[in-house]
């Protein structure tokens, strides 16, 4: 069988490691020359499959595919939040279209359930146009909410570990400056990412896994009021003078969480304020049991995308289920995701495996609730358990070059267009 | 002449090397036993002095002093926003009061202008009291405002450098998210502190000396309006699709920084939402010039506080600022503040020296208008010069134990109260 070539894509918020499945795939897919011919990059994921911008991956120099490795976010060949709904059925077949002139035999795609679902529903598309696709899912997200509750399809998702490790060490640093500044300003917010599931901000507690920060801890899912959350503030000062508190961007502010205009009509609009502003505006309002003044920090997409805080654990694991995803194609064939499973013992370990993109499409993962302890303005030692082998040991490192981090830089060489332009449905007027 | 015991207390918001200067003044102190008794630390700045709440430094282990080198934050001994004017008689005369009974004969105070013009008040009163006391200032803010505008006094204090490595790294990676996510977030905001002077904001730059990034600056000086502002990015957008922009906090969003109650009243509390949240309200309400929305981060505290993003070069100057300051104290006596000073050449290099504790209070710094390019988006290479040197070659070396940072914990051995209770001032009833 004459070789094919690849296409390569990612979906959704970027992490500190996403490139390094990047270069998993890569490297691997050019040490089986005869099964993988000319490798590409959609840019910006999906969108840049329907338009038909394909970066050429295989004449990159080796020094910048290894520099993939470090080099955090999206920004080597970008991604999309683009989704493709089951009713796009022009996008689908577009796809395959683009497939078809540019020869691919293999498509890699890097995201989460929903793109799982993508990479499922275009094999299967693929499958019923005759055309000979291997579609493989590498599995990414912060979020850490690939798969089901049971951690049974996956232990947990690249970016996971670095999203942590970052929470684990600005929570540190965050306790330097609380119990420096204690007595100006004795609350300091940080908002979390991970709007529906809590494992961002449970993190947080990797920072102090004995429990002796005054550190409070808000998930999407702890059911609490921000009246409650207030209430709890004042009694951690009434104790301890001073309180952190890391909250999700998802923390439910009930009518706290909306605008009124000039007329005093309700502003339906989540993101004209944020969790933390709401939060420490209450805070300041309702009155602290401290002297001094509530503060937040927002890091946004920082927490997802500095490469120094990424985790030597997940760096690694990040490039072997892009090693793993290019096997499965060899070895097993379309519609599987590459999966990382954790191994029984005391010592972390895991090893790299398959399921099937259908299974992991129809999954939905949640915070375990009995990680939430029954404050629920903490995670248990069990999260703890789970957590703690993910950020790992030590700082990665980081190449620099006149003190500026030195990103991998791929060339901007692309596929010749075969096909005629395509504007992707969603963005018709 | 025999040994006098010594105090060091900091003021005003800490830095990633605030502790490298404490480090610099005990390691000096210990070396010249026959002029230094014990040396304490007033816990919280000039409350814990008020308070006699003196920790003892001469008792901590080695260790710990060393460890003081690479821990951020003012969580060692403490810093308040206790400002001391000059009608607090009762404040000042009580600091002379538990000088004097701890026979105290130095007194080192870290701080900006501010604290400097409160050193000097100690040491006026001081002699007018007939208490034999040196004074030394210990120059330190992330925000770069002690001293002049001509740099004669100060070239930069301790802390700038790295807060400004800070932002030289953290715009890189937001670079890479904005390259990578600008399909649908085509506008990243990033807040700068620094409310009235642009130093902070302007180290943005510095991640993108060659101007290949869609970057735009607005420091508190820009003179630009909202308006200006969202023209500007719209015209960004028009030209590479997509626009980062690193703002001040101290930005002039003018009408449209104030909130409406629900009666449509305007609630003048400038904390009640950032200046970022208000551009990308705005920006998002304007329309973009393409196609996705406008996002922000606030870094908050967590540039001024983390350890890894020190800049090498400002350790060493934090360390030997202390360390200066101490053989001022021994050599030349009260009233002056420890300085670095930059040598003329093409190398960077600088010495330490002296200035008048009076001259620097009397002092303001401000940006230098000819370091704001003329469109009023950006800093001159004039500015690069002056800032790339202080944020240095490389990652510093940052001490991890199980995956957290060893910070310097020192043992809590306070001096045995002499003096009767106080209340200060500015908190009684």
């Amino acid at each position: 069988m004459a070789a094919k070539n690849v296409v390569y894509a990612q979906s959704g918020g970027p992490s500190p490691v996403i490139n390094a499945s990047l270069q998993g795939v890569v490297e691997t897919c050019r040490a089986f020359p005869s099964a993988f011919g000319t490798i590409y990059a959609g840019m910006h994921g999906i969108e840049g499959i329907l338009e038909e911008r394909l970066l050429n991956l295989s004449v990159q120099s080796q020094e910048e595919i290894s520099l993939l490795r470090n080099s955090p976010a999206a920004g080597a060949i970008g991604t999309c939040r683009y989704k493709l709904k089951d009713k796009q059925t022009e996008d689908f077949r577009r796809i395959i279209e683009v497939f078809k002139a540019h020869d691919v035999g293999y498509f890699f795609y890097n995201g989460g359930n929903d793109s799982m679902d993508t990479a499922h529903k275009v094999s299967e598309l693929a499958r019923r146009e005759g055309l000979d696709l291997v579609c493989v899912g590498v599995p990414k997200t912060i979020d850490n909410d690939v798969g089901d509750s049971e951690f049974k399809l996956i232990d947990h998702t690249p970016g996971y570990g670095s999203v942590a490790r970052y929470w684990a060490y600005i929570v540190q640093v965050a306790e330097e400056e609380n119990r420096g500044a204690c007595s100006s300003d004795p609350v300091l917010l940080l908002q979390a990412m991970g709007r529906k599931i809590g494992f961002v901000p449970a993190a947080a507690r990797l920072a102090d896994p004995q429990r002796e920060m005054p550190l409070q801890i808000y998930l999407a899912e702890s059911g609490l009021s921000l009246q409650d959350l207030a209430d709890n503030v004042n009694d951690m000062l009434k104790r301890r003078k001073r309180c952190i508190v890391v909250i999700s961007e998802g923390f439910d502010v009930g009518e706290f969480g909306v605008r009124r205009d000039s007329f005093g009509h309700i502003e339906y609009s989540a993101s004209e304020t944020t969790v933390a502003q709401v939060v420490t505006n209450y805070l300041n309002k309702v009155g602290l049991a401290a002297r001094g003044s509530a503060r937040f920090n927002v890091p946004g997409t920082d927490q997802r995308d500095t490469a120094i805080y990424a985790s030597t654990v997940d760096l690694e694991e990040a490039y072997l289920v892009g090693r793993k995803a290019v096997l499965i194609a060899l070895k097993d064939g379309t519609g599987y995701m590459a999966t990382i499973l954790r191994k029984p013992g005391e010592i972390y370990s895991v090893e790299y495996d398959k399921v099937p993109l259908e299974q992991v499409a129809n999954s939905e993962r949640k915070f375990p609730t009995s990680w939430i302890a029954p404050d629920r303005t903490d995670v248990t030692d069990d999260f703890i358990h789970y957590a703690r082998p993910l950020i790992g040991e030590d700082w990665p490192s980081v190449p620099l070059v006149g003190g500026l981090q030195r990103f991998a830089r791929l060339r901007p060489v692309f596929a010749e267009k075969k096909c005629p332009p395509y504007v992707p449905q969603a963005y018709r007027k």
